[in-house]
């Protein structure tokens, strides 16, 4: 299993710059004050499609040969690699097929068929998704490109450090949400290769707990029924990512419901920009863990701002 | 009545900036589109305390003399001026009184306890107001700060548009919301200093507008019990801001309660970043006048992002 280096990331970032957003690192001296250490937010809720995703699909669409541009791409999600899946493709003229579950929320199928992608639908469970995601792959010939576990998305999800290590000189510790693990394995390979000595914490939700098992463990460890408000982060490891993680990554730290919703409500309240759950983790991982972070230089990777307003937790 | 000239403004910024923020002028490829122009949101939601108001209370506070100084300043108020009068004086070791109806909601009272100020509470009418305040005056010998009838207030303001302006070339449009119209009258006052071609425009609730009766009819006339979901947009205009206003001000275009909250709404989802109603105002003026600013290359003040999640009208 060829596991992914800095150049490799450092390639990544060359291929999609033309199409990404540059998102800005922003700082807060009132949350600074009340966390006790010094932060910077990479702000990857004003990705396009508004997370982090779009940088890994587009790596993985770029990164195809002719023929295989020809037939187009595949996947089954319903969440934010759909949408950038969809628009990554759409951009480069490119066929996306998305495979959804029937009972996906309507503003997702709106987004996806908005940026010209062909949906179908499929029962609610992994095994239709799968099934439906084959055959597809079989009858048009397209390539699959998985959430995480794929070498091209995780190289396009860790040039999001790559631009915030740039910017933001050391770092003495950067923090990544896990969920399947294609940000954290960006993140770390990335964060090591330009800096030994920055510590990398992957944040989790507790009721999702299968890095942190895993990791723990050395064993990989799916997570049975995991139920979190951090609806990104409900996948569990793969091979590849939990090679990554066990090589690259330092701790994985696990929070409660109760904490990411007061992180995500601080964050609203006082940095005035929108944040999902998932990516109030890593916030939420700092506000658990005070002495840990005591006055350190701590870049984390706020992964998107896709919110349904209508389903506030506070 | 002595009207503020681009100069004053201009001193105004070179007094303040040690203290306030620089705030970012962002944009959106997305909401261009949806609007048909090209858009430069000046945000000032992330300013101290939230709002632009900061830069008024604190030119206000540097303005003083040394014996102003140390007697202090008071005003009366529950919004977000109290807040920036409060640190404003609190960050250059003046005392600062601040009387508030007895009734104001309890995180706008910590608020203004939490900078250090002194509040006095009172019945919550006009009358006990401007009483406590003047008592506060005879008492003390502190000066009074209004929030947007005062000189200094509005030169402070005004410094909003002079970094918009600094930043970004050739706008046909600049668009400010309007209530008691310190905003409106240094935004005015700046954009026509520097460029007299540029057109300025007051986004205002219909539920609230006074100013675009004073305007339109040339007489000053005074709100009577609005009610809008723009709750910095309630108060009405004075003898000074209508007076600059009339000379600066190009048009006042009101709009629904309902474009506010969808305007809202719209720049929550797409941008990710935290509006107040009142600030929606300028943005709802866009959608509600398409023809109008076609192609247009518009300046929008966002003047704050203080909103209690617990009410949001979506």
């Amino acid at each position: 299993m060829e596991l992914p280096a800095l150049s490799d990331i450092q390639s990544a970032h060359r291929r999609i710059i033309p199409f990404i957003h540059r998102t800005p690192v922003l700082t807060s001296r009132l949350l600074d004050s009340i966390a006790g250490c010094e932060m910077f937010f990479k702000c990857e809720n004003f990705q396009k499609v508004g997370a982090f995703k779009f940088r890994g699909a587009t790596n993985a669409v770029l990164s195809l040969t002719d023929d295989q541009k020809k037939a187009g791409v595949v996947t089954h999600s319903s969440g934010n690699h759909a949408a950038a899946l969809a628009l990554a493709a759409g951009m480069n003229g490119i066929r996306a097929f998305i495979v959804m579950p029937e009972n996906a929320p309507s503003v997702k199928k709106d987004a996806v068929a908005g940026y010209g992608a062909l949906i179908t639908f499929c029962k609610p469970t992994l095994q239709a998704r799968e099934e439906t995601c084959r055959n597809i792959m079989e009858t048009e010939g397209a390539t699959l490109v998985h959430p995480y576990d794929n070498f091209g998305v995780i190289c396009g999800q860790g040039t999001a450090s790559l631009e915030l290590l740039e910017e933001i000189n050391d770092l003495d510790v950067v923090i990544a949400p896990v969920g399947g693990g294609g940000l954290m394995s960006g993140t770390s390979t990335c964060v090591k290769g330009i800096s030994r000595k920055t510590v990398v914490i992957g944040a989790e939700p507790l009721n999702a707990n299968d890095a942190w098992k895993s990791f723990t463990t050395g064993i990989l460890t799916p997570s049975v029924n995991p139920l979190t408000i951090a609806d990104g982060l409900l996948t569990s490891l793969s091979e590849l990512t939990f090679s990554i993680i066990r090589k690259n990554v330092d701790d994985i730290f696990t929070v409660s419901e109760e904490s990411i919703i007061s992180a995500m409500k601080l964050v609203w309240e006082r940095m005035k920009i929108i944040i999902e759950p998932s990516s109030a983790t890593v916030f939420a991982v700092v506000m658990e863990n005070r002495q840990f972070f005591r006055g350190k230089r701590t870049g984390l990777i706020i992964s998107g701002g896709n919110v349904d307003l209508k389903k506030l937790p506070f």
